[in-house]
C-alpha cells in the first residue's frame, strides 16, 4: 500500500523541530511543493480541472507524494486549497488559468454575509481533504510527516471580497474601516469554520497544521491588532483545547502571517509552536523578536531559485548562519513560483539537509 | 500671472518641517493628490494621453494645480512619472487603461542593456519637466512649495525588466541573482540619470525633491543593503554635493523606500531629510527606529479614507499622536487610489490642519 518510490529517508524532523527541538540535520519542505513547477503536476492538471483534483482524494494524495519522488522533502502537505472554506460556506470560487482563484459573486455589502449558508457542516462538506489526508499517510508509511492546513479568517474574507488577487485589497480593507461590526462577523463566521475544518483534518490523521494568513502584509499593526490577532490566538487555543479535551497527543500548529513582521513579538505569543517568515526579515533578526518562544520556519527569497547552485548554496548558507543554532524548519518566505526548476530546489534542499553549523 | 483661485494659505511648512523644525501646525501633501480621483483630473484625461500631459508644460501645471482650488494642501508636486527616465533612455512606456504601466520591449538579458541610449542627456531629453516646474511656481506665486521627484533605481530597473506591474517582481529579482554585476551597472546607469534629472528640477525652481523606491519591499534585507542602499546614499550625497558646488542653498530631500521598515534605522543615516514611511509601521517605531535624525512624513492607511468622517479623523487624530512631537509632513502611506473621493481627502485635511497636540 505504501509507496515504495518515495526517496525521502524516514524522519520525523519537522515534528521535533516544531516541539522545539534542536534535529540531526536542519529539515526541510517548501510551501507548493506539489504544483506547477514539476511536470508530472502539469500532466495531471491537463487532465483535470484543479478543484476536481482538490475533491478527489486520489488525485490530491498523487500530486502530494509527486514531489517526494524527485526531492527528498523532510515533510508532506495535503494538496488542497485555503479556498475551500469560502466554497464550503456556498461560494462560488473558480481557478482562472493564469490568473488565479476568482469568485464570480464576491461579498458587496455586510448583507451578504446572508447569502452565506451560515449553518453549513464544513467538516463534513470539506470530508474530501480528510479522505485525501487518510490515503496519503497510508501511502507515506510513516516515512515523513503529513500537515494539513487552512487559510485565516482574515484572508478568507479578504479574498471573499475582492473576488480574486488585487494589488491594494482596497475593498477588503474598506469593510475594516466601514463595517468593522460586519467585518468581525464574517471573521468570526470564518473562524468557526476554520477550527472545524482543522480539527477534521487532525481526526484523518494530519500530524501538524500550518495556518496561512498569505494577506497580513497589507494591514497596519493596529489594524491587525484589532481584527486579526484574536482571532488566530482563539484558532490555535481552540484546536488545542480539542486535542487536551479529546485525549490526543497535542498537534504542532505554524503560522505563516506573510510579511507581519511588526507583529512578530506578539504573534510568538500566541499558541503557535512555529512561525514561519518571509525574506523579508533577516531571520536573526525573527529569532531576536520572537526570543526563543517559537521554532521557526522560512525563509529563502524564492528569486534566488532563479540563481545557479552556487549562489542557491551560499545564500541558503547564510540564511541557516542566520538562524543560528534554535529549531527550525527550512522553507521558502513564500511559495515556490510556477517557473521555478526542480532542479534548484533539489539543490536547496541538498543545501540545507548538508549542513553543518559552523562552531 | 498667479492662479488666484489656490485656496491653500501661504506657507513654507514643509520646508521648515523636512529640515527639522517644529510647525506651528502639522502640515500636510498627498502623494498623486493630482490624479484620478479628481473630476477635473479625469476630465482633462479623456482630452488627453497620459504622457502627453506629462509632456505639456501648460497642462502638467494645470494638473498640479487642480487640487490645490479644492483641498488647502501645503504643498504641491509636479505632475509627472517616474517612468520619463526609461523614457528618456530610449524605452518605449505606454499607460493601458486600468492596468498602468505596458513596456512593449522590456530588458530581458544583460545584452539588453545596450540598447538603451546610455548617451543620452536625459536633463535635455527631459526639460519639458523644468518647463511645468518654471510655470508652475510661477502660477503658485510663493504661496506654497513645490516638490520635485524622480523613481530610484530598484524601482526603474524593476518596470524595465517586468514591463509594468507584477506579484513578485521574480523577473527583475532574478536578475539581482543570476547577473550581480550586470544589474549593478544597470543601477548605476540609472542613478546617473536620476542625478541629472534631480539637478534639472531644482535648476528649474523645485523647492524639495522626493525619491520614490516604491519597489523596495519586495527585496530581503541583504539584498536592499547590497543592491539599494550605495546608489540611495550617492543620489543625495551628489545632489547635496551639487547645491553646495554651485552656490544653492540646500534642497530637502526625502525618501519613500516603501515597505523597507526593516532598513529604516540604516535609511536614516544617508543625506535624505525626511524618510516617507508607509502604513504598515507605527509611527512611534519608525521615529524610535530612526533616532530623531530625520523628519518623517507619512503615513495613514488610504483605505481609512472609505471610512466615515469620524473614522477618518478618529484614525488621523491616533496616527498624529503616535508620531508625536517630531518633525513631520503628514501624508498618505501610498498613494491616492483612483476610488478615493476628494470630500474623504478634505476631511483628512482638515483633521491634520486642525489638530492641536494633547499635553
Amino acid at each position: 500500500m505504501a509507496d515504495p518510490d518515495l526517496i525521502s529517508e524516514p524522519n520525523d524532523y519537522v515534528l521535533r523541530a516544531a516541539r522545539g527541538e534542536v534535529t540531526p540535520r536542519p529539515c526541510v519542505w517548501v510551501h507548493r511543493q506539489a504544483g506547477r513547477y514539476m511536470q508530472e503536476f502539469r500532466d495531471v492538471r491537463t487532465q483535470h480541472d484543479f478543484f476536481t483534483i482538490c475533491r478527489t482524494p486520489e488525485l490530491a494524495c498523487e500530486v502530494t507524494l509527486q514531489p517526494l519522488r524527485k526531492i527528498p522533502y523532510d515533510a508532506a502537505i495535503i494538496f488542497s486549497d485555503i479556498l475551500v472554506i469560502p466554497q464550503a460556506l456556498g461560494m462560488e470560487v473558480l481557478m482562472v488559468k493564469g490568473e488565479g482563484p476568482h469568485f464570480p459573486s464576491p461579498l458587496r455589502t455586510p448583507e451578504d454575509i446572508e447569502r452565506l449558508k451560515l449553518d453549513a457542516d464544513v467538516a463534513r462538506e470539506l470530508s474530501y481533504v480528510g479522505e485525501a489526508i487518510r490515503l496519503t499517510r497510508s501511502k507515506l508509511g510513516g516515512r515523513i510527516p503529513l500537515l494539513g492546513f487552512s487559510g485565516a479568517p482574515w484572508t478568507l474574507m479578504a479574498y471573499m471580497i475582492e473576488g480574486g488577487g488585487s494589488k491594494t485589497l482596497s475593498k477588503a480593507k474598506a469593510w475594516l474601516y466601514k463595517y468593522p461590526g460586519a467585518s468581525k462577523r464574517l471573521l468570526e463566521i470564518l473562524e468557526d469554520a476554520i477550527v472545524d475544518y482543522l480539527w477534521m483534518q487532525i481526526e484523518s490523521g494530519a500530524q501538524m497544521l500550518e495556518v496561512f494568513d498569505t494577506w497580513a502584509e497589507y494591514l497596519s499593526p493596529v489594524t491587525f491588532n484589532e481584527f486579526v490577532i484574536p482571532g488566530l490566538r482563539r484558532i490555535a487555543s481552540r484546536v488545542k483545547s480539542k486535542c487536551i479535551e479529546k485525549g490526543i497527543a497535542e498537534i504542532p500548529m505554524t503560522l505563516f502571517a506573510k510579511g507581519a513582521n511588526q507583529s512578530l513579538e506578539a504573534l510568538s505569543r500566541l499558541q503557535y509552536n512555529v512561525l514561519s517568515i518571509d525574506w523579508t526579515i533577516e531571520p536573526a533578526e525573527a529569532r531576536r523578536l520572537t526570543g526563543g518562544r517559537v521554532a521557526l520556519q522560512g525563509n529563502l527569497d524564492p528569486c534566488v531559485l532563479y540563481g545557479s547552485n552556487d549562489t542557491i548554496h551560499a545564500e541558503t548558507i547564510r540564511m541557516l548562519d542566520s538562524f543560528g543554532p534554535g529549531p527550525l524548519i527550512a522553507n521558502l518566505g513564500h511559495g515556490i513560483y510556477p517557473d521555478h526548476s526542480p532542479d534548484a530546489l533539489a539543490q536547496y534542499v541538498r543545501s540545507i539537509q548538508s549542513y553543518s553549523r559552523r562552531v
